[in-house]
This record gives C-alpha cells, structure tokens and sequence, in this order.
C-alpha cells in the first residue's frame, strides 16, 4: 500500500503546516510517511508544494510517482500537476481560483473564499483544505487528524482551526455524496 | 551549487521545526529548497530524520545524494547515514550519545546536555543545534535564520529560542576554531 498526494497552492496560504499535521496524523495511523517540502525563490508570492507519501513500508523512493490526491488552491499549481496524476487520481480544488482542470474526477468547492468570509481569517484555508480531503483519504482518520492539529497548533489558533477543519469535513462529505452546492457535473471545464 | 544537509535524532528533539525553520531561512537567502521529512511508524521514540537540500537551480531530485553536513543526535540516527556522506562532508554530533563516530570531519559538542543543564529546557536542543551548525552551512546566513526562527517559533518561546540559537553560532565558531572545549583531535572514536 503506497498512498501519495500533494497540496499545492500560494506561499502564505499554510501548507507548510497542513502538510506537516497530515505527515503526524498518517504516523499516528500506523503508516510509513514522508512529507516534502518544495520552496523556489518565488515561493512567499509564488507556489507552495506540499508532498505526503503514506505507506505501510518504508519509503525508499520519496517522490511522489503518481497521486492518489491533489488539493490545489491556485490554477497554476492545479495544471503543473496534473502530469504527475494518477489515471484514477482525484483533484479537489478551490473554485474560485481555480476554472479549467482537464481531468475526470474533479471536485470543486470555495476554500479561500469560505475561509475570509464565514471564518474571517484567511489563514484558515489550510483547516478547511485538510477537512474537505479527509474523507477522500484513506491512510489518515480524522480522528489522528485532529489530534495533530491539536499538538501543532498554537494554542491561541487552536479553536479556530479546529472549528474550521470540522466544518471542512462536513464539507467533504457532502462532496462525496453529491449533495454539496458545487455539484460535481459543473467540474470538468476547458 | 547543490548543498545536502540531514538533521537526525530523536522524535521529540524537534528536528522538524528545525528543518522547516532552515529550509525557510534557505529560502530567504535565495536558494532553491526542498525539505523532506522521514517518520516511521516508531518515531516518536525512534528516529527522526530531517534533510534539505539547497540549489541555485530547481531541485529534480529531492533526494540527499551526498550529504556535505550530518548533524547527529544519537547513535544510531549518526550510524545509518555515514554511507550517505560526501567524502569531504562534516559531522556534528551531539557527544554525550554518540561514542563512535568512524568519519574523518567529525565535530563534538554537548547539545541535549547544554538544552537540559545551562538552558533548563529539553526542548531548545533544535535551536543549539541550529546555532552550531550556522558557521559550517554556507547557503544560509545567520541572519536569515533569525528571521525564520523568528517567524515560525510561537511568541512564547522565542525569547529563549533565540538565546539557544545564539549561543549554538557561538559555539559553532569555537568549534570551527579548534578553541571549542572538544578538540577536534578526540573525535574520532571507533
């Protein structure tokens, strides 16, 4: 079992630490993990990559060769990575940034725009992008989830994100079941 | 210009925030980073192993081919990655649990006994460490790492955070200077 996905987005948007509280989650699950870290010099405006490689081995080779899941928050980030996509892969993406994914199993739904608005702070994009995916991620429960967001969180944010995480796996579940204002026939566009 | 460093030790010596806060401070100096991060299922009490790699090119290969600087917190975590050196690479282990360290550049120094004993706090063994290996990693800048510790450590630890670390690049440069406590003659140990 070799399980791999990456979070992509802008630098400043935390996924850094979202990467790192899935990383700790998928131990506390029992698995093998490496996370990866990409920063160009363009990072702090520019593209934050994020790889997680869950498995029930050691991990010998720590680049991702196909994944199983994408979260990305900005167009570039989603179609630099669609090559590195496995067939049956899924993408989830923040539909305000993000309009044109050339892939089958797409789910959209406002991550940034969710987190200014109804959280009022930005910051949260990050909770709310870890609680969408966790349904669609086997390797981690959202149980060890939570406990990671617990241990790495400063105290003062701790509330906060964990209201945002839970509302972000509510959300994702009604993704999953197709019942969530984004229905998944309007995801595929050109 | 490709530059491979390994933070290795303990789970629980903060060698994460570690490598996030280097990788960052990387950054701001203008490198190409890439911070991978390796847990097992026994982290918590078994190793954990930190490696960023810094380029003046986008990283390929996100993988340490050979490793110019190893800081070693344990025996163990020192052993396993002496094959993945550069013949020329530097060795800094912490001297108290690493006895036998069959490597020609090998420095030593107290770390987790200078965290527990002159800083009373366990947990600053990430900051020393940091400081010490400063004046041996030339693709960051003190400078930058001040920043990066400054920017990721939670406000009710930086003050000591960044004493630790100050006293690591003081130590650092002693050990540089052959005038460290620990001569550089008694670090080959088989």
């Amino acid at each position: 079992m070799r399980y791999e996905m990456r979070l992509a987005g802008s630098g400043g948007q935390g996924l850094v630490l979202a990467g790192i509280v899935l990383a700790e989650a998928g131990l506390m699950d029992g698995n093998y993990v490496v996370h990866s870290q990409n920063y160009g010099p363009e990072a702090r405006g520019g593209n934050s990559v994020s790889e997680i490689i869950f498995s029930d081995e050691e991990i010998d080779y720590p680049r991702a060769l196909g994944l199983d899941l994408l979260v990305a928050l900005n167009q570039r980030s989603c179609s630099d990575s669609l090559p590195d996509m496995k067939p049956e892969g899924v993408i989830i993406v923040d539909s305000t940034p993000v309009k044109k994914v050339l892939w089958g199993k797409v789910l959209r739904t406002p991550l940034q725009r969710e987190a200014d608005h109804t959280f009022q702070d930005p910051r949260v994009v990050n909770m709310l992008a870890l609680g969408v995916l966790t349904p669609f991620c086997p390797p981690v429960t959202e149980e060890s989830l939570v406990r990671s967001i617990t241990q790495r969180m400063p105290a003062a944010a701790l509330e906060l994100s964990l209201k945002a995480y839970r509302a972000g796996v509510a959300h994702g579940h009604q993704l999953q079941s197709g019942t969530a204002f984004h229905e998944l026939e309007d995801a595929i566009e050109v």
